[in-house]
């Protein structure tokens, strides 16, 4: 049994207490810390099976029975947490991005340097079943070699401009998804990024200095070409799907919806609309991304997304910001 | 060149005439004969290339440079026009069903013995590129063994009252094509058929002693089981679909549609309905089937769908009447 | 806090133990009973968090600690344990059938007359998400009143012999819950069943005087026509299917697979087959279910599923049987 | 009636041939020029009802009765003999493209100045019925105002070395359609083009001076950006699909395929490939491409795609090509 605490209770620490609670059997969570922590919450924690709650990370930090920590917590404590953590002896599983500064990113990279912890980054989305099989697929050599690679990943709804302001930009809030699933499908790093933006769906989130709208194209390694569209809004639901095209043929991915039942009258034949949102469709991922890391845990294996690839798409970001503002392809290699 | 005579203008004989017209490049339609022929009619059809137009069906009769007939008058005049036709040494393409009864079918195939003439009946679903495709995975042992077929066969809209009254009534006039298509699928006869059926769209069909709904299980010599399921209405558009499961797997086709394209919007995913009726979605199939009469005249092969074939699906659906009626499962062998 | 007890841990007793220990957070597994308990299964039910595990059902019974009792023993035993628990003050989740006898049901249903206690039956295919959505859309009106409604139920791999010989024949064990299924999305009651059978696919289960593969005839109250499907093997996986043809519409669900990865090449274009069989396609279904009886026992609700909906299926079970045998309709008022 | 001469009886022009004579009904073929005609083709093309067949074009731009020209000789020609036409007092109809070099297609603007001849360029695919319907959904408003438009544009296999060397280019050559397509679908020009491009199918292509596979993003006047992937090589054929997000939903449309039968087995569930290439995906949209040029002249409608439809491709083809060689994001002005 690992015991785990968690730090933060906002929306994204309520789905890993929920899921390691019902899924994750060989943990057991026991404390969950957040500045903001009241009644409420507690109650709901210990529901959970949450032995603890706090309001201090530090009752996580210090407390030795304590394996491991999922730090859940504000984007901008990420990197600082990390290297706490580090320093008390804990595996880690990080929320993305670790930081937008390349630079903290690194101090965490050398501070796990021979210490034999375990770091694990949060991108569920290798976890979805779909996005699972068309790896596999493409792995397995299915479509022969990938030559272009499409990612269509558009939000329902854009977020309220404070999001915006202290997200880091849509690249590295948004995109920096699509750029980890970029390598997990080409299975190697990007070269090059270029970015067509726009401003098209909220005018303030134009006034407060970022985009919306993008179509974000990557050269890999490997040679292959990768495109993805993204949207702050689309008006029927999240829209998350791949196609990797290569010499041999194609696999591609559609979304998932809550039924199959399609009503057939004089309108058409009309099929439900996609899972709202992250939290609808990526539930089992955000289950099974922290049974991964359980599992390195007990089993001493590499975590399947390690810190290097908590590193690696906050770069493309920044690449990626800067195509869009310099209005230009930019080599990954400029922004190291 | 094949000269052809066609007999009746009606909604059937202008879909010959324009098909034979546009796509059948080894035929020429010299006459049309039509006792309501007018000017407009005749009009149209010069405008396709039609020689002659006539009111008169013995000018085709007489004719002999006319080699081959298609009967596109009403069904009561099916039968004793095949007559006439092979007694002038024609070749006989004739629209289903031959005839509501047995006796004159059989009076025709006497008459066809020994002459040598093609004779096709017009089942065009056999044409049609989805049940062709479907026909030839199952003969091409794509599933194994048949053991179950579903023919889903559902038209737009009723017929008025008067037709039903002369229609012969559901079995001889709807639900025949969809005993051929047992037999194309299963590729050999029934030998049993129960019906389960009710009048459920208009009453007045039901007074007039029809039915308007109906599932009618056959059970085929090879073993296979038969259901159809019909109805004189579906809101949507015609519905024509079959499965055929075996025991190695399942094969489907669906319907068509004018377009592929879908929307997604915030009430679904909706696609187009299906092809309104049989003129929108079997065009092809009826240009296909003479084209396969005319092969068969030029290259002296069998035609696909003999005078035979026009036999049995009457005796199904006067078996099918009879279980309707006596609302038990009724043997072919009984009404032969 | 409902505490429960469970009779029976084979398959079906251990999908319930993993469910509710996973799912069903306001039950709590206090004692499995089976006669073959082994230290393997005792370990594994306190893994779940099951705190007692015995041989002898009694310990169940006579636990006035315990709420309820789920029976998930052999079929035989379901009446006398039923009573047994009604006797106990117990509200009971029976597994399907309750028996193959009406007279033993009719036990059942006096012996709960004026407790008070909850009863339900274990047709899981109505939580199904696909199935719930249908029925939704159907009772929503979406398709107008119901005239055709078709069922296809196969099954991925025939049952051993021996499981056939006790299993009370396809129609009480397999095609039940599609009896269930019709009157689910009907909305009512059957007034009459034909069956055309046949024994395809093992020679041992014609053997064993049952049949492997079916089409049957539904006659509803309100006026729709049922037709069903059943075939003990399909090549490629359980086919859980149903279309609701009404007179505005249709509605029709599709099964469920594993991920939406196509693959694309010289072959075609491939999707992958539906999930094995009802533990993979169900899962949620049974976990809903018991949620539902526990939501019953607390909130004093009427369970969906009461012992009257028990009974239903095998009257039309055995009307069918009878159709079988004696290859006609046969009314369910016949077998009353 | 519309007295037609086609000028090239290669693949195009014997599709023109006989979409011509078998669809549309409001011209006639009176002469099809070509240096290469031989016997076999000139017997073919009487078999399609042509009149004359000649080596010499001047018997078309010399016959007094002949009212428009389709050209459908080899690229290189294609702006000349659109002069020597429009110098005849000839309606034109041109393949695509007029040429590769700007100022020869403004010649041809020129020279149709005030002569009211009709003129149109051959972007058949606006003409495909799924092309048609999703152009029709977006200007319809199904969508909203469209934001990012995604076209797919793959080829079966790649051409000869030869036919790559005279095609001016993957752009010129293969991606031109696509340009009209996003002009068609967005409802405006391209104000930008940006490609990332690779040799990844043969590398003969490479040498020869040309890509075979590129992501291209268009900035398109209204906001809008758009994105076409190519391919020269696609293992399961031809791929043509598209796709419009907007601000209210999106619109896409799928590939056709011969029927559509599915089989289930134990490897999946498996529809057909898409048609092959472009002469069984595109028959119809060549019919009806010349029936609305036939229809312009009759009617003295101007054609649904003008001369300076054929311009503005070119123009994109162009910018493609720089933005390509010079790897950074070009303004169309730039070559204009």
């Amino acid at each position: 049994m690992v015991k785990v605490g968690i730090i933060g209770a906002g929306r994204i620490g309520k789905v890993h207490i929920a899921s390691i609670s019902k899924g994750v059997r060989e943990a057991v969570i026991k404390t969950v810390a957040d500045p903001y922590m009241n009644e409420e919450t507690a109650q709901w924690a210990k529901s959970m099976g949450v032995m603890n709650t706090t309001k201090d990370p530090s009752d996580i930090m210090n407390d030795p029975e304590i394996d491991a920590v999922l730090i859940c917590s504000s984007t901008d404590t990420h990197s600082s947490l990390s290297l706490e953590a580090i320093k008390a002896g804990k595996h880690v599983f990080c929320e993305k991005p670790i930081d937008h500064d390349v630079d903290k990113i690194k101090e965490v990279i050398a501070a796990l340097e021979g210490t034999g912890l375990k770091y694990q980054v949060g991108f569920n989305r290798r976890f979805d079943h779909n996005f699972e099989a068309l790896q596999k697929a493409v792995a397995g050599g299915k479509v022969g070699k990938p030559e272009i690679i499409k990612i269509t990943s558009r939000d329902p709804e854009p977020p309220g401009v404070d999001y915006v302001k202290s997200s880091g930009g849509m690249f590295l809030d948004m995109t920096i998804h699509d750029f980890d699933m970029a390598r997990f499908l080409a299975g190697c790093d990007a070269t090059e990024v270029y970015v067509q933006s726009a401003n098209l769906v909220d005018p303030a989130i134009g006034e407060a200095g970022d985009v919306d709208t993008a179509v974000i194209t990557l050269q890999m390694e490997n040679g292959a070409l990768v495109v993805i569209d993204n949207c702050r809004r689309a008006a029927y639901g999240y829209d998350q799907r791949a196609e990797v095209f290569g010499s041999e043929g194609m696999a591609a991915i559609s979304n998932d919806s809550e039924s199959s039942v399609t009503i057939a009258n004089n309108q058409g034949v009309t099929g439900e609309k996609p899972l709202f949102f992250f939290l609808e469709r990526y539930m089992d991922a955000y289950s099974k991304e922290v049974a991964a890391f359980i599992d390195a845990i007990i089993n001493d294996k590499d975590t399947p997304l390690g810190v290097e690839d908590g590193l690696k798409p906050v770069l493309m970001g920044i690449a990626a910001k800067k195509s869009s503002d310099e209005h230009r392809p930019v080599k990954i290699s400029e922004v190291m």
